[in-house]
């Protein structure tokens, strides 16, 4: 992939194109476009462009279906609640668009492992498309309800966005290895009290309930105030540890 | 380093120890403690632990001279505008303990880089040991004034947490690679507006000031609200992106 | 005035009315709308409604040009802030609606007086309609730049919606008692480090500066939630005291 | 009450006093102090001081056992989402120092009422001496179990802080004019699903719910920044109506 950037434009495309770019600042020669990966480029009107490799966030704010500033904002916190790190086989269940499996096959990297298990057919090719845009080779993508996956090889993190996480305990439990960390990622309080009694019954300790709140700021010449506009909620984070010592 | 860990009990030791531990829980034979990498252990009382190798988490909340809770909220948050992936060379410029460059080594990973350029000579080796202990050789600490720091190669992105940030804009400028991204790590709103003017004059296009809030919660089988100490402020947050065509 | 009422409406019409309501539940008789004073009325078609006093709520969420909630959240905050009791006399000055003024007559009582100094000739029809509204006769509105207005008695407690007060620094301090309140209520953190140093170097101390965060909650049989829309910013309050005793 | 103030200091004093007060600056002669209403006045060692009517928010924080900053957050906007308005006639129970039956008092003036019930006859005593040093006379404190208080009057507002609001449902509806208001001030978000299904199986109308956070912020000639010390939480406030048209 390629990003064709400047001051009001940003979009990203192939690295191979098989047309010329029309764009409303111009046109771009495929040839031209073609052969070049890092490095300034002008369109037939003489217009600038930039183009270079994307880079995490660029794709993050380009998936299908994604509501990207929740992940910017939630899943590297999740990720540091994780406390993922290179190497980490990683199980991710719920949550649409896979861009929080996204988030973590960045981190944990080609030594680590990614499997996002989604009982929706739909939402696994929005995954598969989404993993394949990213580029990212450690994430496996399985079209199952969590209750019917099943894993020889335990997991060193795990993140639930279910709506019911509670029924599936036995089963995180099963796949989780001890002194491994659980994040739930819920949108109501309610789900939080049940979680807590779930989880924390059959031997996880809840250490943290945690929300994020994002508050974007207006700053210019005239102005240096937050944004009117705001994300009021998305979820809270429960942070469960898997501690069996008994 | 080997993480000892029950549901009261947590802390990092070495791999290999030289004398038996004495815990208020008992003591545990240093023979056993080197032999186990990951499983049960007992102290001579007869109570279990479990040993595994820290994660990211355990690792940043055992730092030295650390404000870890505020690294775990920013420092994601900061890598994931910053758009790391792995293979990224990054400079980090300020911060005393060295935690924000461990996370960007967490995510670049062993083909990527960190520099990290500290003037103060006490904090070069608070962030040496602390790199130490996580055990990442992808960062490199260096003990100069960013004004007098110098690369050939360019960065594929910046993170400046210095009071003067505007100082540097020029310096920054010419380390940073056209279209990559760069954020500031800043306290008050006058540094805000000061460092809006000063580096989108000199050419970067501010993209986002973001602040995070976050808010801890108390869930128990009696309680289910917000807990009521919270950290009102650590930073604003703010994006630039170097994005030159002319 | 008189609040028509049920679990789906809400509308204040005049005490006596001079045609049959028609409204989508039906029709109401005039001869038994002027009737009742605090009751149950029946439309034609045998849909019961309440009628009784509006009460200062349903009156502000009835004013013309109003931001209401705003005023709900900020104005208890402010008069709470200016010390307001029962006789007080109030200088309000700016704050297009009105709305702040009424919030203060509500509080200051027959006995008190609240004087709205606002220079757009179209905002103080504005407000001279909203005070008909609730009916308030301690309301004084003055059509005048503040700079021109003058007073013979000085004030128990100021609030200034203005976007530069610091111009009105010694108009205000000429106008206010020794030792009493004045509150500014101001957008931007730029407009609070001006009136900070402003204001202190004319010898007022600043007590607090507070921004208030209103987050409206979801709450029903299937979800407990903070809304997803959410009113970012409004404005932060200044807390200054006049205190000269030298 | 007279208020005693100088840039550094301030306390409420009786209007009379027996004796000298030698306070750290000096002392301040009796005959001198009970002869000034609203003035300046100097200590024997020339310091001077301003001598007036404490204001509401000076007699708030002077209260016993006074969560006061809670109270000039909450209140105001309990007493705002109540609607309450001159001759207004109030219940207020629970919620232990009587500083939100101040506030209330303070807005339904003279012609108005307000009724305290609490059960702890210790708060009680607490109640009253906070309501003479307000100078109330509008303020009525019952020592009783809500369940056991009966009024002939209805009233035009409610405000309840006791942890079981639910068991008081169908008292509260008895007292309460049909179309007028009610608040609950609770902590906890179970609560919260447990008053709304309650009360509103009861015919009464969940308008709102909000949390109010409050942030204070660090203003002077360095720094413009949000304090880190911050109060996370205090309660949620529910804004029912009862509105009985069947």
């Amino acid at each position: 992939m390629k990003l064709l950037i400047n001051n009001s434009y940003k979009k990203i495309y192939s690295d191979k194109i098989d047309q010329d770019l029309n764009i409303s600042e111009g046109v771009i020669k495929k040839e031209e476009y073609n052969s070049i990966t890092d490095g300034l480029i002008k369109t037939h009107k003489g217009k600038n462009f930039l183009i270079k490799n994307p880079d995490f966030k660029d794709l993050l704010f380009s998936i299908k279906r994604g509501p990207q500033i929740i992940t910017l904002k939630d899943a590297g916190f999740i990720a540091s609640n994780l406390g993922l790190m290179n190497g980490f086989r990683v199980l991710d269940c719920g949550g649409g668009s896979g861009s929080i499996s996204c988030f973590f096959a960045n981190i944990v990297g080609k030594k680590g492992k990614v499997i996002s298990v989604e009982k929706n057919e739909k939402f696994c090719e929005i995954i598969k498309s989404n993993v394949k845009l990213f580029g990212f080779e450690n994430i496996e993508v399985i079209n199952k309800d969590l209750s019917e996956y099943s894993s020889k090889k335990l997991f060193d993190a795990i993140n639930i966005d279910l709506p019911n996480p509670w029924d599936y305990s036995n089963k995180i439990s099963s796949l989780l290895k001890n002194g491994s960390r659980l994040t739930l990622y819920i949108p109501n309080t309610t789900q939080l009290t049940h979680s807590q009694q779930d989880f924390c019954a059959k031997g996880f300790k809840l250490e943290h309930v945690f929300e994020l709140i994002l508050r974007e700021w207006d700053v210019n010449d005239l102005v240096c105030h937050p944004k009117f506009d705001m994300l009021g909620h998305t979820g809270f984070i429960m942070c469960f540890r898997k501690i069996m010592v008994e």
